[in-house]
């Protein structure tokens, strides 16, 4: 592997999202830089708890958020420190490194996947298998069936490249998941007792919760393994990284549904599309599927509350909307709207397995109150309703994703070849990074309906704002501080047009 | 547009190429910061022949690369110019603009496509006459039929947002296109004569280089005509911009071809599946789709040099890879190996339309060459040649293309409204800005083969890398120097890993 | 039209369904006969309400189903009967004749789409304007909009060969279509008014109930008005025509969802896959996408009843599956299992417009009671629902489609312009045929499942017959009797193996 | 297996070609008739070279085409005869029978694919594995490996449902293939040796003519091995059967070429899409897409010979719609034209491995003359040339085509498990029917240019016909006689209107 040789010692700065005078982002990267030998990292090192903040002070009041390294609790070697830097928080830069940690026939790795599925799992694991295999002659990796619970209760798969080989052509994940339900100390046990020292895990804030926990049990009981975490999360509201794999893969797909709702719409009298697209708490999908369809005339997000009844409501605009085009096509989020659904509805909170709020469906409540209200306005309409939420998120992914998913995959097996533990992996501003598991589950990624991208919807879908001008004053104050996930987007393709 | 009436007066950082001291890049961007007179800025324009070296000196070493703005030469009002501000080359962010310089009822706009067919043409045209339309009220677009020779030679259409409401569905381009052959004085004349204020300019590297001279002759007469470009290339090898549109999806449709070689070549003894992409000038498309589709033995692109005959060429490797796995899929990129073409054809250079070099078609003659030279070893083998061209071009834009698409159209109009001309629009570094046509002209974006992407490639396909040390160390010191599109594209999800 | 100028004067055979001696079919195809006078034939047409069975029984006890022709009513030519045939019901062959009864310059056509979508609308109205132009240089058509309303409520749109060109790649109906509520005496009024003269009818079974009347009443005033129906099912349930147009493009797409369902029900432990497909009375197009995808499990339709609890009864096999498999894919038809949804929601019998029973939604229905028996039972399983119904039949239709719906239009056109009335167009066993609006309307095509296909379908789900002896027994007794659509289907590609 | 054990005494007849006094067909079906001693059957069978002539004359003129059972040359149990019938050839229906002849353990059973990729030959590779194991019990089936070629010269591979649970969902064959060089002697002698007892082979013409020499071996040795054809051929040029599997499939994959040849034609001033097709001898393929595709306005395939130069010849026309239209799309089969390549090239006539003529590639033949044509005529135009075919034949088979490989698989199936052997399965129309090799291998399925469907073509495509008055006598004289596989295929949709 000898083109890959080359030694990263970059850091990736991530915006201090309190950093008060900044709401845009600074990159500096530097190459080669003399090592020095950071004085102060013993110190904020000294409480095993506080491994999450491995903040490493910088002369300029830069700022290294590094991830855990063996070094911090197996010995002493010192580790790089870029010492002259400007301000803002920095993440290591992911990439191979001149020093590898394990050696190739001692690593005995597994790979598990948890929560929902997600387009690219399978090219992931496709690529932490081939990776460990043609980049480091590794040659034991496990798959773990079934997610966390597969630990402990079930069979594991053994992992080979032709095993593999074409996996990334189809949907799912070959490994099997689940939500939740994982019992740490017996997960970290049957570790220890398969000899297992590089644990690579797949999955969203959930599982990265478990994985922090599982990481912390690992390190208490002072075992040279590494846990690597590889974000999933088909919302896209992981926090810091610029983007979530699968995404365009999903936002491909959902134009499907979108455009069968405008045929639907468009060939009935008062025609109404309606698509329930995934965003439990985030409007991504919604948003972007809108914004590529150029079909929709409303779509309804989590983070821009609306109201139905009266004037300035979605009631008033379907008519409207109906009575100058004769059919409309709206687009809502799962998660939009469940204040209104909750009154509604006066249905208690429950939960999933994962603690995420099990929501009612409301694609099937707004169709029902649609209609009801324009049966009572004596005006027919003809509304279908199209959830393809399942169709979506089952496919294999796109192109575009297949080459994403092998960076994430080969970033978290140069980590942890390199000894590093704790971490996840992804771009943050455009520069794949190790950030400690904790900047990941931290808080989630919204949609900032002051930014551009929406007002740029909004003006492609001319739907009211549903907004008073109070609301957006303070929506601007409440704005989701220098959003790393929502910039990284835009630093894709969107950037502030 | 009261929602999008921000101000911008941020400038993205383009790393000076001859820079010595750097080989990564800065962004820089602040809001809101006070207007300071640019003093300097009367000097650098003082020459009329000067617009295409617009450049601003700031405190620090800093330097704006502005485009033209009317007041240039047509009145004498200051312009804002941020002057803290790090080393670099910069460029004006794009945007809405808090002053736009032209009543709607007076514009008087036109669009124009000119080249080869490229996976979003349409939605650009689409969103230029919204844009217009929805975001400044504009009334009158005009579309050039058949490109440059359409502003002499043909009618043109109207174009309404009610015409374009569905064009982004299909693939080609509405307008007809052409390569080469204007003449600008004609051009203009007939600018004049229709009374276009704005023209709006689809087309690559040839298409820019007339809009440049359209743009001086425009200048030349003191017209207050807005020239805006907007890059396209199939190949993705326009400099500065991070990348361009319809990439992902030529990308995406190539990994048909690619699963199609696989599966011929798979199912026949000694299969080989030959799939020509395109690309010129460089490998960008045959670098991607090979590192997407993972079903690649080997992949030829022009920036890395490749010989056939004796130890290490591509005849050894190719039997060697048949008795190993029985099959291989080969992807060339069709500007590849032309050395080896025309030595072998003897072949003189002819020119298209457009002064791009014709080439022989690379995939014919290659696949020639392999099967004469295992005839002649006697070794059976089943070659099957794919050329999927004007399958991949001429098909509709993905998603993520669609909502890029969109940013760059918006940009062009944003941009040619508050007054700015002889710009084109594009994201440098995640942030879209505006580029003076000279940046866009002067040289092309090519692969770099000692590049962390190309190693990937490398390390993917496990083909030879047809280099010497030798090969290497002058590849390295001719390294193309701070490459934007490279770089830009890593911003996207690739990054250094 | 040179090259279309033959003449048919044969006839096709379609099998008595109570004659008793018969369970296969017989056609009997000759050209050229010498022409009869049918002696018989103004007896059976006497009554003027008797237009439904003009039957013109011939020497072997064969007889003609026959079609109404203007000469019925308006004058009195003899027209052409097949006297030597065979037993059974004959319809009379579609295509060209050499007497066209209506002057091109004086054709005044309508088409109209009623009903819900179905892939290949468009094709058929394309293919009857195109017809109408370019083989019997009519000039006007038009387009009713939004159904049977259109008639008296809205614009009609002009249909030119240039408007109608691209509309087969959409999906839908771009005249738009709507449910019953049609007055006919007012639909006649208004197609005097507007001097229409060739009525095209594109719908399914209430559709042609609504066109039968249409047809009399024009009959009763005694215009010269030809009313020609072109079927239109998404479910495959209109009797005596070998297969509905758009089955063959709804199976393909309804396998993206029953693969979707697979993936989903793989990943997770005890997963089902439960995909709703369109059927309310007929299962056809479950079992078709349930043999084309062989990863189904089970699938369930009207005509097979089922049962849930006990030995035999669904939960029981579920149960089995998951424990055998870990994961199993349903399909089942929308109008399956009605008795137990009906017996378990107490629900009254509802009617939509167009008079069909307005059905539960059984897939939601079946997926609570699926949780609800696996809840109570303690085993943890994870369905996933999928109902795919807008998405499947919003698109265009696949190749194979459109050349079927272009026979099915260029027989409508053939047979109006020679001046048949009241008829439906539609292959029959093999061969397209005119046939009397009765023949559609007064049952409903089933699958049956005592025959071959339906075994093929149990033997490849492994799934339980929900059958015992007896009920076998009494299917076999009431099979429906020599099913014209289900042998027809088997005709195209099936058979009896 | 209970659902299937019906008994099928059934034949279908395939109309005497030479039989004057028809050009339709007729079908005549019967059941649980009594059996019947065949005395004059041995009479017939007296010649064993005589097997592939087991004609049964009946009592009306009546006459079986039957396929040779092992009772012929291994014992002398009567076999079934329908006695009262029609006049015609008939075949013996195809499906399960009361008598198994093998006992499941005793089946060793091989599969070979031979010749060209088809879209559906993994399909019926699972539908043989699966209908053996799940219908007959059947363990032992074993994958040759690479065509005939396979038989002596390589490894074979283990079949069960299992390992071919989801091939149907990849293209080509997971058997390989090959082309020719197969020593029949040999081949049986591998075949004793694994004591292979049921031979089923996937080919087209070359392969049945392999086939039936195999079988013949066989039957000289007296050995107990069933040989089964399921025949092969994108082309669908295999007479007597009603379609081609993979058929549907190739013409739907068509459109995405010649839709891209559409916008690439639109898109150029005088622009030519060119788009070559599948299709050595016959034009079905190219036929069937230009139908489907409604956007050709150009269809050339072997059956219709034209002219370039002159009054009435292509290029003629090609100026003459460019004229009109400013683009056109030109379709054209691999073997239209190819007496006008020859003369134009003096090319000889050389043989590839399966014995067809290499033809030279037609496609870049015509672009070269017509793009040399208007350059001598001064007229410039873009002409663009798309060669599919690999694309095409490498895909999975669609949902249609899926059901009938199965019915295919399963025939096949079914006959050999009862005894039969030196058979093909297919249906005529439209019941599947064992029909001898030699009906399959002696002529060549074309399109008859005289018949409806190519004047339906001609009237769509609006093209010259390229035939003088003395063509059309003629070529009606030499009419195609009786033609099973395009009247089956209009059995299929399309008929005769």
């Amino acid at each position: 592997m000898g083109t890959l040789n080359l030694s990263f010692q970059i850091q990736t700065l991530y915006m201090s999202p309190s950093s008060p005078s900044f709401n845009t982002f600074t990159i500096s990267l530097t190459t080669n830089r003399k090592k020095s030998n950071c004085s102060r990292f013993s110190l904020s090192m000294g409480n095993p708890n506080d491994t999450h903040t491995k903040l490493v002070p910088g002369a300029a009041g830069f700022l290294l958020q590094d991830v855990p390294h063996f070094t911090d609790y197996l010995d002493h070697l010192p580790i790089v420190v870029h010492k002259e830097s400007a301000r803002g928080v920095h993440f290591r830069r992911a990439g191979p490194r001149q020093k590898v940690y394990f050696k190739s026939d001692d690593v005995n790795a597994c790979i598990v996947t948890c929560g929902g599925l997600c387009p690219g799992l399978n090219t992931v694991i496709r690529e932490i298998v081939c990776g460990l295999y043609h980049m480091y002659g590794v040659r034991k990796v496990l798959g773990i069936d079934g997610g966390y619970r597969g630990f402990y209760a079930k069979n594991t798969i053994t992992l080979t490249p032709k095993f593999v080989d074409d996996i990334h052509k189809r949907g799912g994940t070959i490994l099997g998941t689940s939500r939740g339900g994982h019992d740490s100390v017996k997960i970290v046990d049957r570790i220890q007792d398969r000899g297992i020292n590089q644990v690579y895990i797949i999955g969203g804030d959930g599982t990265h919760k478990g994985a922090a926990v599982i990481f912390e049990e690992i390190r208490r009981r002072g075992l040279k393994v590494a846990v690597a975490g590889i974000p999933k999360t088909i919302d896209n509201d992981i926090p810091v990284i610029d983007k979530s794999f699968g995404f365009d893969t999903v936002v491909e797909e959902a134009q499907r549904a979108i455009k069968a709702a405008h045929v639907e719409s468009e060939s009935m009298g008062n025609g109404i599309g309606l698509v329930k697209l995934m965003g439990r708490y985030c409007g991504f999908i919604a948003m972007y599927a809108t914004l590529a369809s150029r079909d929709v005339d409303c779509c309804l997000i989590p983070e821009s509350p609306f109201y139905l009844e009266g004037k300035g409501g979605l009631y008033e605009y379907i008519g409207k909307r109906l009575k100058q085009n004769g059919h409309m096509v709206i687009v809502i989020a799962e998660g939009a709207g469940q204040e209104l659904l909750s009154k509604s509805l006066q249905s208690v909170d429950q939960q999933d397995a994962s603690g995420n709020k099990l929501l009612q469906d409301v694609g099937l409540w707004i169709s029902h109150k649609i209609k009801e209200h324009f049966a009572k306005k004596r005006m027919p309409i003809n509304l279908k309703y199209i959830d393809p939420t399942y169709m979506i998120r089952a496919i294999p992914s796109i192109a575009s994703d297949n080459v994403y998913c092998t960076l994430l995959a080969h970033g978290a097996v140069h980590g942890a070849m390199a000894g590093y533990t704790g971490f996840t992996v992804g771009p943050v501003n455009g520069r794949h990074a190790y950030i400690p598991f904790n900047r990941i589950i931290e808080k989630q990624n919204k949609v900032v309906i002051t930014d551009r991208m929406w007002a740029r919807l909004l003006s492609s879908t001319n739907q009211p704002s549903f907004l008073k001008p109070r609301d957006i004053a303070e929506a601007k104050k409440e704005k989701y501080p220098a959003n790393g996930i929502l910039d990284g987007k835009i630093v894709k393709t969107m950037s502030m047009n």
